[in-house]
């Protein structure tokens, strides 16, 4: 794994264009920040097309979906294909909510996504396989993870990141795991749109998204296993504090000793 | 009091349905996950009968209403009243904003609410009592709280929760007070509404409103109380911090040692 | 400089209305909370009159501004300008989106604004001096920042605060600089919407907006460099929460002892 790619995005600063949810869209904003983007948000149609220009990548979230976000991610979709700028797409809730499913699925049709990014309820539901979702969590299923992850990379001819104890990633025929990681993750809620936006910044340093997807999930699950092993005591809302702090201050060299994937 | 009631909440670890506000959403998502619930947001129409479906309970918070979310909230409570899950009202600043007022006072007529969640300001405009509120802030009165909690709670048949440096719940005949607490709740934005949602939590466990919203009070004040007596120096920001830790490690023995109510 | 104002602000508690950017909201709420002043949040142009009418100052954020917001921002600098309350505006981004500066130019002739505060890339952009802005970060340009701050000042005939490692503020005619600070609030995306906000509660209670803008931006600046001082290891999350805790707790001597300015 091309791991100087973190000091690479740290130097070059990349603009990061996030359509994002209003739950965790200030946690988004300082994850891009301190791992050493520049992120912006914007809402308005009329804006679209600067700010996709401006940007090296886009970080989708449905977290909160209305209709018209609809419209202004289809609008900004279609500029990211105009101007070459990779997708990266994170489908909140779609194994819980049959319209959010309805809309991802168009949507993934219909413009390129770089890589999709979700749990693994959320990546079942995409691709077609039997699982439990619940809400916003990834639910309980007995399906096989990653031939769950490498079909819907098939289904949609691109990266895919389930997310989870291990995070699980298909470029439909190569197959990564991250072992890294914590529990406390799972505790915090935001973690995984910080993750997708992360994954986003690294897009625009990467050779390509499989790889962008197994630096930023490694450089992600190593900071938060760093939290705990200097801070065993934290709770869901310390973690996520010092978590920030990591992504801002943690080096290629701490993650090298860490680093547990295959 | 049923202190275990937090046990089951965390086994059963229901989905919260809440239509926020954008101030303080992820404070109230990370807490419903904390206390052991799964928190859903939704802003959509289009997915509202989905969500409640899912939902064990709805929270409603008109912390920054507009009128596009006006016709959200009454298709989400017909809803509710519709699949029978109960609602929990957050009527923030109708003690200040005559519009917000109106508002609420309609759909707590035209939708059974099971508990209404304000400060003192709040609960006795909605009362019809004098009182000075002042913006989101509870402001000054003369006004008996027992009095104001429980005729509000009878003009609108519910339970009411007036929070504040003791919590006063009444479901029109029964009165309750939570004494715990501390001074800080009062310094981080959030509080209220968080209340509000945990609240909403335990009317998914509990036999009756009456029950959930003296439960909830309790386990958040002593969560609250907790903190500052571990971390005796914190301010607002550290406070809030902490207290989201609390609310996710508290356990039912913790509680019992310093409960104070009546 | 009246440093004594910031007694005076936290004895009259003044509600600040702030139309805020969904990313940062949070933390704006917080603190204005935290030094003193009480906030209220609206986007609903139906209660526009009665929030302005209760509020001390108004601020206005563009940090993600849609064209339904345009609306609301005329509607309530109408009614500022009717009711005489303080306006301060926060041109995110102007520097880097052409839109948003042509809405904000606009705004800017059409209402009187009492104070911009920006960082020297927006500000650059309004006063029409050549500057290369990065998304919502102040980029790089080699123009003299007092020039800049003083003619932009001039042509909106306002208060301006270039905010960035010295803060400068002019109202066309007079220069103050603040050194105070830490390289920290940089890494906290959230800062400059804080002090916009702080700004704004200071004009309740200060003479004239040159001196809110200078209390303001040594108050807040004074907070972050204290934060350091006492915790020297903090990262981007720990000193955004730390720097709540101290817009909360410092003290009038406690300034004064740091306070670099001219």
């Amino acid at each position: 794994m091309q791991l100087k790619l973190l000091d690479k995005l740290r130097a070059e600063n990349p603009v990061i264009f996030n359509i994002a949810n209003f739950v965790t869209v200030q946690d988004v904003a300082n994850a891009v920040n301190a791992i050493g983007a520049s992120p912006i948000m914007s809402n308005e149609v009329a804006e679209a097309e600067e700010i996709v220009r401006m940007a090296s990548a886009v970080a989708v979230n449905i977290g909160c979906l209305t209709k018209q976000q609809i419209n202004h991610i289809k609008k900004v979709e279609d500029l990211a294909r105009q101007y070459n700028k990779p997708i990266v797409f994170d489908p909140v809730a779609v194994g819980a909510v049959e319209y959010r499913y309805k809309i991802t699925d168009k949507l993934l049709w219909d413009f390129h996504t770089s890589i999709i990014r979700g749990n693994i309820g959320e990546i079942a539901a995409l691709g077609g396989f039997d699982w439990s979702s619940k809400g916003i969590d990834a639910g309980s299923g007995s399906g096989d993870i990653d031939e769950i992850t490498a079909k819907t990379a098939q289904k949609y001819r691109c990266t895919v990141i389930a997310s989870g104890p291990t995070d699980t990633i298909s470029d439909g025929k190569r197959i990564a795991h991250i072992h890294n990681g914590s529990p406390l993750f799972k505790t915090h809620v935001g973690s995984g749109d910080m993750l997708t936006s992360i994954v986003t910044a690294f897009t625009a340093v990467a050779d390509d998204p499989f790889e962008a997807a197994q630096i930023g999930a490694l450089v992600f699950s190593c900071a938060g296993q760093l939290v705990v092993k200097d801070h065993p005591n934290v709770g869901p809302a310390t973690f996520g504090m010092y978590l920030m702090d990591y992504l801002y201050k943690v080096k290629v060299a701490d993650i090298e000793q860490i680093a547990d994937f295959d």
